[in-house]
């Protein structure tokens, strides 16, 4: 059903990536390979205390294997991780894939400072710096559109939003303030119910680029 | 026209208010006298140093006189006339309205701790303060949607947008940042070409009200 739904949004011009979380693949080397799809795909491969399923086992390899692939053009990477893992860093320059550097607060929202440095220290190892934060005030979310605002005047490639209802027009008016990709699910799913789907995502975003 | 617009308006629910420009208008006492439209009308009486075409003989009389028509709920008055003008500050208090009172700023847009003084005081005079700045950079329009922010989180009403390209989008995302009332214009007017249509505007502060 997902194939069919991106492949519907593709022919739509509605999404220019598919993102795909190996985590969430039983094989999911084997499904890189049988991967035919218009879309080119961003890889992540999520462990558990970045909110996703994949073991630390063979976790960064796989990842780093998917970058071989060619419809891979970028991959997705926990700042965490890249920061302690030199040998992943090396892996992923050899092949022509750009990195996103995530940076994911469950909890919060750091100050706008605190974004910024986690911003340049993203851009450090990566072509994106992605920040995900917890949205608990309304201040929050001004802060992720301040940071985002402030790193693309100094050239630096950003996405992210911030989780949470105060958070969610983030995810369209974070754009106009810098951010770089837009994220929407194939399906929407009840457990998120602040992601927007993909249809209105796209027609909010017409509106956003229209009013820049 | 532009009764049976606002007529339509009002059916279907996307308009509260009608703003009744007095200084547009040959014999606007008349007009008022004559209004029996199913909305209640915000007056204002603008000068020309305030983009009005208003002469400065009688606008204040006529703006006062405005205020006693039952269909009038709201009076819209520059900061700085209301400052001056201890009169019409008695007058208006006298009758069943509230103030908006107004700031606009058509060459820039002043900084964040400068918005939130303007704010205190259009909030001494009047119930609503109304902010409409120039937006230059994107760092102007996040200057206004924190001031809105930080108003009302402290219970000032404020209301406003930026003008410009890149001020557009406020008329909308500023309703989420605390601004209380949101502008549309009946009929499009391609001389103001960051004006949202009313219906387009609606579609999305219903948008932006669900992500509250």
């Amino acid at each position: 059903m997902t194939e069919a739904l991106t492949e519907a949004a593709a022919a739509e011009g509605i999404a220019d990536y598919v993102e795909f979380r190996m985590d969430g693949a039983t094989h999911p080397l084997d499904a890189l390979d049988e991967y035919d799809g218009t879309l080119p795909l961003i890889v992540s491969n999520r462990p558990e205390w970045a909110g996703g399923t994949a073991g630390e086992s063979d976790r960064l390899e796989t990842l780093a294997a998917a970058a071989a692939f060619d419809a891979v053009e970028m991959v997705d990477v926990e700042l965490r991780t890249i920061r302690e893992c030199e040998w992943l860093r090396d892996e992923l320059r050899e092949h022509d894939v750009e990195l996103i550097v995530s940076h994911y607060d469950r909890q919060s929202t750091p100050q706008k400072s605190e974004l910024l440095q986690i911003v340049s220290e993203c851009g450090e190892y990566g072509d994106v710096a992605k920040l995900v934060v917890s949205a608990e005030e309304k201040s929050d979310s001004l802060a992720l559109l301040q940071s985002f605002n402030a790193a693309s005047e100094r050239g630096v490639r950003v996405t992210g939003y911030a989780l949470g209802e105060i958070g969610r027009h983030t995810r369209v008016i974070g754009v106009f303030y810098g951010a770089s990709i837009a994220y929407a699910p194939v399906v929407t799913d009840e457990r998120s119910p602040n992601d927007i789907d993909l249809r209105k995502l796209s027609n909010l975003l017409e509106w956003v680029s229209s009013a820049r």
